[in-house]
């Protein structure tokens, strides 16, 4: 038979059960705070039609959504002397989602007489993103969204900033979570008098911490600013001192432009209630934080890692209208998204990951033959019923080769049966890290396991 | 804006949180069990190369394999006056996974070097099929595969009984285990002397339960067997008594068909092992279990339930040469995966899911305005510290909306911080199921949620 090369497409992973059990320690970690907050699960399909996701996400967003060829003759009645562009959507109907949210604000169209409004729902699943593959960048990875819709109550945001909080608190990572309201940007924009120009400043805004000031005005007058707007921005950049300082500031300088007042009136509530709950990570107000994300009209917030040098590692705001795209108006949301393949990255280079997480048994028992592994059986199903984790050996193998394998395994503890333990009922019991062993009963054995 | 038709793609699948809920308990218990009897988890990726995947599941398969459109210009090079499943491959490099046995087959040689032997591993992924749809057949569907590979003892499959037993004994379902060797069906189709025949009668045979005996042997006579090979096929249909008795009677016939003697010794010794084992499910020797991939070699598998009438709900086998297909020879392996989709349907018929899987939240606090929310706030933090799911009514909303919102969420418990509990440090709270009130303090409150 040919040997096949065996590869996997380009961007794509296999998880190891090492692997898969840190990643579930992370998502175990964010699911269980996103229950304690009354979140519920939803899924969404992998597949979604084209004319859902197509148009939601940019120009490059549609460039980069994995496209799937219609089953059957796709060629039937297509014109094949055109642009691939145009092609394409010609002869695929569906494409792997790429994000949650987009399918979030098409589930609550679909599905708005089934929930209950003030919806609050968390979605765990993998996106698909047809970008080059890079250091951290996958063309398959997994988001972890949770989001409370059909409430403007500035709780909302206290809730998420206090999930963040406790997120990583137990994950043991320390974070910075910046602040930011779209609003405050809006009234920038409207204040130096070019309030078609809010993207075009956000985007340059939001490369200050890269490129420094210099460069953020250079792009600004590329974007076509003038140098007296780009003036009246220095306020912006020279606010300081604490959040409540920079909203006073805000105050001051918005005197006249109502969005502006109206995002720092949310940022003095918002930072109150943050105040008022204390959170154990730090909390600020970062002005220059604007999010790509174009739907976002209040809070925004992003998540830094204090130790490690990375990008974002959480991040979301407010939209007032996302299911707008699916004709439903008015629904106002707040979400939050959680990036596990970077908080798996930062938790590796902290080395914060706990021990023994990567367990394949807890107990092996040695294989002596057909008389001792009959009566290995019945005490591992005791054991499994009693929810140890555990191994027989599967063939009467040489005992270095077993042993050796119960090494490499990692498994902590190995069971030997053998005649005299099956004439008295016992067991006995090797501790793998110091090497001590004990004979036991089958019931004293589960409870010194548990 | 345009109002968007909100639709998914035929054959796929949104779930609402009452559905997570219920699938979740499916897949956590199927986990559990993997977990008890040492299973270690992989995840491969949704996307696999077409090289990888094509070929594996017959002309059939191939037609049912999602295909991916290559990214940029796909058109480049292509000759689009062909058949179009010549162009398919040419312009799709990738597929969506059509089931976790080939892709295990892949990860397996291609991290020989980091897996150890014998190697138990499960996966709880969707896979992908462009299936005509129809009741309980999806496009997009859970596979909950657990397989052993590198050990032919018999305790494996005797284990994989085990955890059958167990699985849908913690669900509540009563099922039939059928159990038949491939080497049995070879060494009936090599007694009649027609060994090239072996897939065509156990196709054939397999149908016996839906078309019956008469129908069986014209399909045996269609598919080339002769009146006297058909008529040798008699001593098989007429098997009957336990499976001890059917084994005997096998070695009888088999007493010159080497093949068929292995296939009758595998299935005592089997059988020897799940008696003394003593599983609470009827386990029965079912000659005309045949099951439709030819990858089988020894034992096979399929569960039935016994109270609702449905295909199979699990099944699986031993196969001596899995990876053979990607240049690795000689790995046998054995395993067996869940039907997540109809052990949902099972349990609905049967009404037998738990109560209360689909809380939203355990407690919820009326919100009577700022000052109240406040003090709602830090004790919703203690609730959700202990791990209790908590939600405080984002909007000072009328008490009416806020009861009605706590009633169609079937939250068990509504909890009210008024002027005299937020002077005493108390809660009061009221049990939702039969209206009784009680005021207590946050300690109280924790321990009798708990």
């Amino acid at each position: 038979m040919a040997t096949v090369k065996c590869s996997i497409p380009k961007g794509t992973r296999d998880f190891l059960p090492v692997e898969m059990a840190r990643r579930n320690y992370i998502f175990d970690t964010i699911r269980s705070v996103f229950r304690a907050f009354a979140f519920e699960p939803i899924e969404t399909p992998s597949l979604e039609n084209l004319s859902t996701l197509m148009g939601k996400y940019g120009e490059e967003g549609d460039k980069l959504l994995f496209k799937v060829l219609n089953s059957g003759n796709f060629m039937e009645g297509v014109d094949f002397n055109q642009d691939y562009h145009k092609v394409a959507p010609q002869i695929c109907d569906r494409g792997l989602r790429y994000d949650l949210t987009v399918p979030f604000a098409r589930f609550v169209v679909q599905h708005r007489d089934q929930v209950v409004f003030p919806f609050r729902r968390y979605q765990l699943q993998p996106v698909w993103r047809a970008d080059r593959p890079q250091k951290g960048r996958y063309r398959e990875f997994y988001q972890c969204d949770a989001d409370m819709i059909g409430s403007p109550s500035l709780l909302n945001e206290l809730e998420l900033v206090q999930m963040i909080d406790t997120v990583f608190d137990k994950l043991g990572i320390n974070v910075c979570v910046k602040i930011n309201n779209r609003k405050v940007l809006a009234g920038i924009a409207e204040m130096i008098g070019a309030p078609d120009k809010m993207v075009d400043i956000t985007v340059a805004i939001d490369k200050l911490d890269k490129i420094g000031l210099d460069n953020v005005r250079a792009e600004l007058a590329e974007r076509g600013l003038t140098a007296e707007q780009i003036k009246a921005l220095d306020p912006v950049f020279s606010l300081s001192g604490t959040a409540a300082e920079k909203i006073s500031a805000l105050e001051e300088m918005f005197a006249n432009v109502e969005t502006g007042l109206k995002g720092a009136a949310e940022l003095k509530e918002l930072f109150a209630l943050i105040n008022a709950a204390g959170p154990r990570c730090t909390v600020e107000l970062d002005l220059t934080l604007a999010r790509g994300l174009n739907y976002y009209t209040g809070a925004i917030f992003e998540v830094k890692a204090l130790d490690v040098q990375i990008g974002s590692i959480c991040g979301g705001g407010r939209y007032d209208n996302l299911t707008g795209i699916f004709g439903m108006p008015d629904v106002s949301g707040v979400g939050i998204s959680f990036g596990a393949d970077r908080i798996y990255d930062v938790l590796t280079e902290l080395n914060a990951f706990p021990e023994g997480l990567e367990q394949a048994a807890r107990v092996m028992f040695i294989n002596f033959g057909a008389k001792e592994q009959a009566a290995c059986i019945g005490i591992a199903a005791r054991l499994r019923c009693a929810g140890i984790s555990t191994l027989i050996y599967p063939d009467a193998a040489k005992m270095k080769k077993q042993m050796d394998f119960a090494n490499r395994k990692q498994v902590p503890f190995v069971a030997f049966v053998g005649e005299s333990e099956m004439q008295n009922g016992t067991v006995t019991l090797k501790n793998m890290s110091d090497g001590s062993q004990q004979t036991m009963t089958v019931d004293e054995m589960i409870s010194q396991m548990k």
